[in-house]
C-alpha cells in the first residue's frame, strides 16, 4: 500500500468547525444567526435520512435549521409558494429542495424558483453559469468538497493533468470548471470515452463520479496520481448476508498500491458534501448582509 | 497537401441563405420581421467595420437592423435605458452591445443588463449557464459557427477526441461545453498547459483559440485530424511593404499536410459568427413568438 489515505471524515470535521467558528462570530458580532431551510416533499425514506442529517449538522454548527414538509401530492402551486415565502425571508439564507421529487414536479423548474444568491446547493441555471463565466456563485456542494480535499492534498494544481469521469450537472460538469480554474488541463470523460483505461492513466489528478462499483482498475491509475472516488454503488455483503456495503468507482485495493493518495468509500467525499452545504450557507449569509465573505469555503 | 480546405466562406453562405430563407417565411406566414439591434458606444474605427458588417448582412437576410450609437462618454445610465427599451421592444429579438466599451463601462454589467432571451451574442450568465446545463439558450456565435463546420466535416463526433487550446468565456469555454454535448471526450488546454504538443497529438478534433500566429506545428496535429483555427493575428505582410496580414494559431501549411481537414486563416471560422449572429436572431425570434424554431440553426 503506497497511497496516503485522504481522511474525508476528519477533513469535513474540520470545515464543519471553521463554519461553527464563522457562525459564532456572525452571531457575536454581528447579531445574524444564518439560516438552512429545507424542503421535502414527499415521504421518501433515503430523503427523510438525507434532511435529519442535514438538520443535525446546521444545529450542530450553531446555525437556524427550518424544516418544511409537504405532502407527496402537494401541486406546484403550492411548492413555489413555500419557496416565495422562504426566498423573501431574510432570516433564510439558504434553500435546498430535497430532490427526487414527486413526478408530477419538475426539478429544474423547482430550482430556478429558489433565489440564486440563496440555491446553496448551487444547482440552477444562474448558478452554473456563474462558475462558468468564472464569477462568484454558489458551487454544488460536492464538487467543491472535492476541491477543498484537492487543494488540501496538491495544493496548486496548476497545470497538471485532471480527468473527470462523469459529466453530469450535479457534479462532473461543475467539478471540471472548478479544476479548470485551478489551471488544471481538464479532460471530461463518459460512457462514450474510447479507451478510458488510457485516458485515466494520463491524469495527475484523477476524479471518478460514474456510479459502477470498483470500475477503475489499478492500472487505470498513474503512478504517484491524487485518486477521487465520488461513486457511490451499494452492493449485497460478501461476507455478512443480509447486509449491504458501498463501493466506490475505484478499486480501491489496486488504486491504493499506485496512486500518491487515494479517498476511500466510504469516509471520502462523501462527509464533505454536507459540510460544504453548512459552508455555502455561510458564505450565502455573509453576502446578503454585505459582509466579507469567509476565506476557504468556497471556490 | 493532404487535407481539405474547409471553406467557411462558402458555409457561412449557406447558414445565410438559410436565415433568409426563414425569414422570407415568418415574413409571409406569420406577418412578423426578425429584428436585430445593434448598440455602439463611442467610435472606434474597427468597431464601426464590424458593426457596419453586421448591419449590411442583417438587411440582406431581410431581417430589420437597428443601429444606435452612443457618445464615447455615455453614461452607464443612458446605455441601461436604451437597453431596457430595446428588451421592451417588440420588433427587436436580439440585441448586442460591441464591445469593446469605453473604460468606465463594465462589459460584464452591461452584457447582464440585455435580456437573456434577446442576447444573441450568448454571453450572458443566464445562457452560458443554459449551455452549462443542457438547456436551450443562445450560444456565443464563434463557437457556434464552429460546431456547424464540424457537424458539416465531422458528422458523428460521438467519442472522438476533442481539444480545444484556450478557455476564454467568449470562445474556449463555451467550445468545449459543445463538443461535450457532442459527446467527444473533452480535454481544455490553455497556457498552464504542460507538453501541448502530445496533448494536441492526441486530438481528432483540434480547435485552437489563442491569438497566437502559427503555433500549432504539423507535428502537433495527429494524421486525419479535423483541425479548427479559429486565432487571428495580424502581422505586418511579408512581401508588401506596409501592408499586413492574418495568421491563424496553426501553422497551415505543416499542419495541411498532416490533417484530414482544415480551416484557412482568412476564410474559415471567421465568416461563420456574423451567420451565426443572423441565425441566433432567427432562433430568437421564433422562440419569442412561440413558433417552432429552425432546425439547423442552433447548438
Ligand atoms: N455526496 C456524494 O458523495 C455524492 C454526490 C453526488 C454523486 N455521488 C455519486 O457519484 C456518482 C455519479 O453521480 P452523478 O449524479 O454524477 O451520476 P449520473 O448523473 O448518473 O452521471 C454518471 C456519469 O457517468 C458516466 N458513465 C456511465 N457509465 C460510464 C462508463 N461505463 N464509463 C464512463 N463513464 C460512464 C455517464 O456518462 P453519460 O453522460 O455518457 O451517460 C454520466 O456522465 C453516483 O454513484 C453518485 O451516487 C456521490
Ligand atoms: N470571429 C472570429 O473568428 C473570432 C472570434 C473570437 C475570437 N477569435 C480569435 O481567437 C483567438 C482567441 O480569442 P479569445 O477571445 O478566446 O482570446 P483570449 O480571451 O485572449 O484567450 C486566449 C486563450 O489562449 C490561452 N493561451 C495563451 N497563450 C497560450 C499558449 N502559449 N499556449 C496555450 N494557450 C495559450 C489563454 O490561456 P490562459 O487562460 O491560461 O491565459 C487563453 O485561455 C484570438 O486570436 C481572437 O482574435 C476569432
Amino acid at each position: 500500500m503506497a497511497a496516503s489515505i485522504i481522511d474525508g471524515k476528519a477533513f469535513a470535521a474540520t470545515v464543519r468547525e471553521k463554519v461553527a467558528g464563522h457562525v459564532a462570530r456572525l452571531k457575536e458580532e454581528n447579531d445574524i444567526t444564518p439560516g438552512l431551510a429545507v424542503v421535502l416533499v414527499g415521504e421518501d425514506p433515503a430523503s427523510e435520512v438525507y434532511v435529519a442529517a442535514k438538520h443535525k449538522n446546521t444545529v450542530a454548527a450553531g446555525m437556524a435549521s427550518f424544516e418544511h414538509k409537504l405532502p407527496a401530492d402537494a401541486s406546484e402551486e403550492e411548492l413555489f409558494a413555500l419557496i416565495d415565502q422562504l426566498n423573501a425571508d431574510p432570516k433564510v439564507h439558504g434553500i435546498l429542495c430535497q430532490f427526487p421529487v414527486p413526478d408530477h414536479l419538475n426539478e429544474r423548474r423547482v430550482v430556478a424558483r429558489i433565489d440564486p444568491s440563496k440555491d446553496v446547493d448551487g444547482l440552477s441555471v444562474v448558478n452554473a453559469g456563474l462558475l462558468a463565466s468564472g464569477e462568484k456563485g454558489l458551487v454544488s456542494c460536492t464538487p467543491l468538497g472535492c476541491l477543498m480535499l484537492l487543494r488540501d492534498q496538491v495544493g496548486n494544481m496548476s497545470g497538471k493533468n485532471a480527468v473527470v469521469i462523469g459529466r453530469s450537472n450535479l457534479f462532473g460538469k461543475p467539478m471540471a470548471q472548478l479544476l479548470l480554474q485551478e489551471s488544471c488541463t481538464v479532460t471530461i470523460a463518459h460512457s462514450r470515452t474510447q479507451d478510458l483505461a488510457a485516458v485515466c492513466r494520463r491524469a495527475d489528478i484523477l476524479v471518478a463520479a460514474v456510479g459502477r462499483a470498483e470500475m477503475v482498475k489499478g492500472d487505470w491509475v498513474k503512478p504517484g496520481a491524487t485518486v477521487i472516488d465520488v461513486g457511490i454503488s451499494r452492493i449485497p455483503h460478501p461476507e455478512k448476508p443480509g447486509k449491504t456495503k458501498l463501493l466506490g468507482d475505484v478499486d480501491f485495493a489496486e488504486a491504493a498500491e499506485v496512486a500518491s493518495a487515494i479517498t476511500p468509500v466510504p469516509g471520502g467525499v462523501g462527509p464533505m458534501t454536507i459540510a460544504c452545504l453548512l459552508a455555502n450557507t455561510v458564505t450565502a449569509c455573509c453576502r446578503a448582509n454585505g459582509l466579507t465573505e469567509p476565506e476557504g469555503l468556497t471556490a
